[in-house]
Parts: structure tokens; C-alpha cells; sequence
């Protein structure tokens, strides 16, 4: 894979995301050999993964080759590979076809899955958001349950189908719930003969006291009241407790439903049990100031697979949140550079920018640093930072006409069930 | 489903293609009811799915939701689900689900399979390109085998991971050839390390003694002289007589390859059997000059699913192309509601509009009545003629920028591999 006679430090960076790819943007040019894995050929804009859960965008609007975006890195050589284990004593990273890279410093920016608190059973049943695969499941089991409902005719089943339930108040909670509502009143409201959609019910679940618990109790409330005005039935307080086919309970409550989405809490990727180092509640690699393992000044975690401390925050740690995982990239890629050229490293330190979370159309709450307001100034705030985020001028054109285009009409102009599986038997309408 | 004392006449249209939407548009608004039957969600462009094959277009600009093209047809009601016979003598239609759907006057617009000449077991090695499924399959396998050959280091099987082949030079054949030649040397060529897909190697491969075999001799030369210039391998008069995972093979000869499409041929779908009425080798339902079935007045065959007799064609039927199913279902329309008015009814006869297809990027043919040309023109009025027809102002307006960003820039916005197994064992490359 690399070239015999070549003495330039060899860099692996395992992923593509957020922290992965600016480490490697970092270190373009540079003198060493970079080798970035990912098990997808895709760069994705997580944040906005909603909206194609909920047919408002592509999936290639939100997501672009890794080879594409570093094309012109020449330094970058991209593998598309599962990785099963690094190696920290022996610097280096094992992949699924049974191949090892060494490497002489190691970025791993691996992100997070879907947290089910012990219970793996209900992750069929309830998928998360975290890639394209998902996004375009939760489309099809939304879109598929009106379709469902508008050939039942026995009463009750067709409100269980006509009833979606959201588990998790963050902001992929709230965004999603507020974009389901929206679609139930708008995009869809003429096109069934038999149901009203505007009859389906939008539930969204949260365990801890209130939604966006990460935000100042005046905006979680703004965000709650905008909810409310859409119809969504905000529940706060109330964990979660069991799943099933046609149900979701807590301890003294049960919402029938076929429709769960899971955006209840995150797990570190299982890649990183194999560096055998300390790791939070989550599975997260408790690092250095310097965002590297302890005692391996060479091996960085970085992103949402970091805890890194903060005090400044109530979790006591950086959020994980993709202007993070930017920060740790390009903190990572810096930090390799100064070893190589033998200057000093200095700890890293999150630049906090704040956080945005929307609602609907023209609905949004910002908590910005000095400063938090609600609205339509917050919604084109969010829209604006994140075209500017989204990599690559195509995308962020089309992303905007598409945008305006829902945004004039109501419309979902990415409507489309796909999947083997189109037609599914109709009496559970799982 | 359907009101109790209604008494307008009932239609059932099976299938949202472009024969069963337009019959649908036609009955939009008359004194009767109208189901519309599909397995799937969306009314597809397919003349176009090449382009989704090679991620230049996005699923969502070829395809819309049959339920929101109907919108505004009161009259007509969409069911998505599965037909599984179709009961010319009960006049009813038997669904996956065990309904029954009574009509008084049925159009069958079910559409075209590939047809693998007696060997189903190609059927997995050599997907054919007829749903959206299909397309994304075929794009994840063209783009799948890049990323494995740049990670195989035997020059052999690297060989074999480059070989694109494709089986059928009817248009589809040719388009898609065309395109991979395109993708290889445009879009991909600066983004590998290890391989230059320009190397990459396209073989077209037609049974029949010229590619394009519905055009006159001299336009299928100026195609194959076009693909040719693209650095096609054109092989006219060579059938395939054996596909398996790692070569195609013909008489006396063989092309070693890991990934081959199926475009060399149709039959018409298995819901026809059912009919119980004569059909032509295809499958196809050998229907009245009414584009009835014999004997019965009220069901009507259109689309790729009849063989209707027309002389002026070498095949001796109308062809199986889109304006021919759009003039057909309008036809079934407008017959439907003669006969409820009791008007007099008239033979189905095709307006020959001629025949397009695109090889590449301002390269095309055009056989019109009266005129045969190539090159830039043809291609001109190629873009023209598939804009207009696309449904929908949204699809067309964000297809047409899809395509200026391609042609100015040469690359490919839509190209994601997707699907559960993003990455496969290498050692096969399939």
C-alpha cells in the first residue's frame, strides 16, 4: 500500500466524519504519508440527517465522497474499509479483511451509535439517526404507516398507525418531532382519501425534565411552546421503559404506536473497547488535555468517541456536537505537525460558539454565547451556518433550493419509499 | 373503500407508470370512481434510471409520489399494494392482502421485467435496471468495484474489477455504456492513488448484428462510433451464453469482470398469466385493436404489458417505449368514458413521434420522422423532450441544475454507495 523507500511519518485516521476529516485537511500538504479508513465512501452532515429522515432533503445533498473532498490532498490516500481493532503496542490498525496499517500517530474519530440503555432488543423496533441507511428507514416507516392507515379500516389500529413517537429531547428529538408534525399538516394533507393526516399524532419523549436539557430552561421552554403550537405532544419526565411492535410504556403510561424513532442517548463506537483505555458511562475514551490515550502520546480520540474535560459545561465535558469534533480535528492534525517538527504541544481548549437546535419552518432556538433568543432570527441563523458548514458549493446550492422550494410550496420534493421491501403485509403495519 | 351508495362506474388501474398515471389524469374529474394500484409509492421516470445508475441524478429527480401527481383528482384513489391476479371473469382484482377490488372497467399497466432468456440464475449477477432498487444496486456495484480495485494489489483481479460490462445495445445499453465510459474518465479520474480509472475498460455487447437495432444502419453506426470515441468496447453479433460472478462468456469468447448490467431484453410481468389470454413470446398480452383483451371489452392492456399490432414497425408491434404507454393510457381513458356515455369507440393507433438515445455529453441520435441525425442537436432535443416530460415543476427545474453542474464541472453530485453492506470482503471484489 505505501511506497517502500518512504520516510515521512505515516498518519491513520479511522473515520470520516467531522473530526477525521478536518484532521486529515489539517495535514494536507504536509510532510507525512496520511491514510484516512471509513467503512462508508461518504463524508455525511449529521446534523441535518433529519431532514432526510423526513423526505425534505437527498441523501446526497447532506453527504459527499471522502475521495472527492480530498481529492486534491495528494499526501491522502482514502481506503474504504471496516476497521476491527487498533493496536496501541504496537501502533497499529487492524481492518476487516484481515490487513494492518502501521502507522507512527494514530487519529481515531470513530462517532457514536445509538444508545438503547441496555436493551438491544429494542433497536429494530426503534431506529436511530446516525447514517443514510437509517435515515432512509425511518423515511420509509413514517411514509409507509400513512399508507398503512389510509387501507385500515379498523379505528383503533389506524390511530396507532397514524401515531409517531420520538424517545430523546435533544435536538434531533425536537427537530425531528417539529419536521413530522409539519409534514403530517402540510406536505401531506391532500393526498389521502380515506385518512386525515392531519388526524396523526406526533409524540416526543423525554426522560430528563426538560427537552434540549443541554440548553437554558427559558429556551427549552421556547422550544416546547413552538412544539406545542404544532401540534407535537411534548412529554418531559418520563423514561422510557419498554418497547415493542405496537407500543411504547413508561412506568405509568403507554402510547400505541408503530412509528418509534430513537434519538435517546449515544454509545461510543464498540472499536474503541479495543485500546484498553479508561472510558466514561458512554463508552467514551477519557483522554489526555491533549486529546490523546494516556501514556500514548501518538494515539488521539477525538469527536464524539472523546471525553474531553471541560468545566465550563454541565456534563463536565465538551459537547458532542460537529463544531467540536472540527475543533478536535484540526487541534489533532496541528498536534502531529508540532511532534513531527519537535515543537511544543499545548493542551486543547473547545472555542464554545454555542448551540442551535430548529423547530419548523421558522422556528428555532439559539444559545449563543451572551446571548439566547428564539424564532425566526434564530431559525436563519441555524440555516445559514449550516450551508456555510456543508462541504462542497454544490451541495450547499442545491440544499437552498431545495429549501426555499419546500419552504414556498409545503412540499416534500424527497417523497419516495425505497427498500426491498416496499409493500409490507398490512395487518401490523410494522 | 369505496361508498355504499355510490353508483358511478368503477375503474381499477394497476400500475403508476406512464401508461396507468395518464389514464388516471384522463378519468380526473369524470362521473366515475378510479382506484390506482401500485407496489410502490412513486410514478418513476425510467428512461432516466440510467442516470441514477451512475449518480447523476438523485432518485428523488426521476421519481415522484403517485399519490401527490394525483392530488387533486378527487376522483381517484391510490392504494399502495402488491396485485396478485387479475379476475377477467369476476371482473375483480385480487390484492396481496387478501382484498378484492370489483370494477366495472379495469386497465392493466403492469409493465416490464428483465428478461434473462430462460437463465433466472444471471438474475443476481447481472441486476437489470427497471426500479429505482435496481439503479442504486448498479451504482453501488460500479462504484464498489473502484474502491476495490484500489485496494487489490494482483494486477488480475484488478483487471477484472475495472471490466464494466454491459449486455444489450437496445437505448438503455447504449446509455448506460456510454455514461460508465464518462464517469471513468471524467468524474473519478483524480481520485484514486492506487489505480487510474481511466484504465477502467466498458464493453457493450449485443446479441443482435447492430447496437440501437429499432434505428436505421447509418444513426447505430454514428452511436457506435460516438462509444468508440468514449473508448467503449463495442461488440455487435456476439450473444452471451453464460454470466457467472467473475466473467461473461460467449461462444468462443470470454471477459473476465466483477460487475455486469442486464439490459438485453424484456418480458412482460407474471400478474399477466393470470389474464389467462394469449401472449407473445415476451409475455406480452396479444390485446384487441382496442387494447382490450379478447372477449373482454371492459380490460385494457396498455403499455410495455401489450403487444399492439402496427405494421410500420420491424418488430410488427408498437414499441415499448414511454410516449407509446402515455398515448395508450390516455386512449383506455377516453375509451372508458365513451363507453359509459355510450359513444361509439375507435381502434388504438400510435402517432409516431421517433425515437431518442443519448450517449454521452453532447453526443446523442435522433431517428424523427423524416429526419435522422446525431451529435449535439440530437442530444439538445434529448434534454429538451425528457425535461418536459418529467412530472412535476420541482423535478425539473433541480434536474436541469443537476445536469449543468455536470456538464460544467465533469463530476458526479449524487455519488454515495448506500445499502447494508457498504463494505464487502475484498477478496472476491462482487
Amino acid at each position: 500500500m505505501t511506497a517502500g523507500g518512504d520516510t515521512r511519518p505515516q498518519v491513520v485516521i479511522i473515520g470520516g466524519g467531522f473530526g477525521g476529516l478536518y484532521a486529515a485537511r489539517t495535514l494536507q500538504g504536509a510532510a507525512v504519508r496520511v491514510t484516512l479508513v471509513d467503512r462508508r465512501n461518504h463524508h455525511l452532515f449529521q446534523p441535518m440527517l433529519y431532514q432526510v429522515a423526513t423526505a425534505a432533503l437527498n441523501p446526497s445533498d447532506i453527504a459527499s465522497p471522502i475521495r472527492s473532498i480530498l481529492r486534491d490532498a495528494r499526501n491522502v490516500e482514502v481506503l474504504l474499509a471496516g476497521v476491527t481493532a487498533v493496536d496501541a503496542a504496537q501502533r497499529a490498525v487492524r481492518l476487516d479483511d484481515g490487513a494492518t496499517l502501521a502507522y507512527d500517530y494514530c487519529v481515531v474519530a470513530v462517532g457514536a451509535e445509538p444508545s438503547y440503555f441496555g436493551h438491544p432488543q429494542w433497536a429494530p423496533l426503534a431506529p436511530g439517526l446516525k447514517n443514510l441507511e437509517n435515515a432512509l428507514e425511518v423515511r420509509r416507516r413514517i411514509f409507509l404507516a400513512f399508507e398503512h392507515a389510509e387501507r385500515e379500516s379498523d379505528a383503533e389500529v389506524r390511530r396507532k398507525l397514524l401515531t409517531f413517537v420520538i424517545v430523546g429531547g435533544g435536538p434531533t428529538g425536537v427537530e425531528l418531532a417539529g419536521a413530522v408534525a409539519e409534514i403530517r399538516r402540510y406536505a401531506l394533507s391532500r393526498d389521502f382519501r380515506h385518512i386525515d393526516p392531519r388526524d396523526a399524532t406526533v409524540v416526543l419523549i423525554e426522560a430528563g425534565k426538560q427537552i434540549l436539557p443541554t440548553y437554558p430552561e427559558r429556551l427549552a421552554a421556547k422550544a416546547r411552546a413552538e412544539l406545542v403550537a404544532l401540534g407535537v405532544d411534548v412529554r418531559e419526565g418520563q423514561p422510557v421503559t419498554g418497547v415493542d411492535a405496537d407500543a411504547v410504556r413508561g412506568r405509568d403510561w403507554t402510547v400505541p404506536t408503530t412509528t418509534v424513532v430513537w434519538a435517546a442517548g449515544n454509545h461510543a463506537d464498540p472499536l474503541l473497547d479495543t485500546l484498553h483505555a479508561p472510558q466514561d458511562r458512554q463508552g467514551r475514551i477519557m483522554v489526555t488535555p491533549e486529546c490523546t490515550v494516556p501514556g500514548h502520546p501518538e494515539l488521539y480520540v477525538i469527536g464524539d468517541a472523546a471525553a474531553v474535560p471541560d468545566a465550563r459545561f454541565a456534563s463536565g465535558t465538551v459537547p458532542a456536537i460537529a463544531p467540536a469534533a472540527i475543533q478536535m480535528g484540526e487541534y489533532a492534525g496541528r498536534q502531529i505537525l508540532a511532534a513531527v517538527a519537535q515543537r511544543p504541544l499545548r493542551p486543547f481548549r473547545y472555542r464554545n460558539k454555542g448551540q442551535l437546535a430548529v423547530v419548523g419552518r421558522g422556528k428555532a432556538v439559539a444559545d449563543l454565547p451572551g446571548a439566547g433568543f428564539g424564532g425566526l432570527p434564530a431559525w436563519l441563523i441555524w440555516i445559514f451556518i449550516h450551508i456555510a458548514y456543508l462541504i462542497g458549493f454544490r451541495n450547499r446550492l442545491l440544499v437552498l433550493i431545495e429549501w426555499a422550494w419546500s419552504y414556498v410550496t409545503y412540499g416534500r420534493g424527497a417523497r419516495l419509499i425505497t427498500g426491498d421491501d416496499g409493500v409490507t403485509p398490512s395487518e401490523s403495519g410494522a
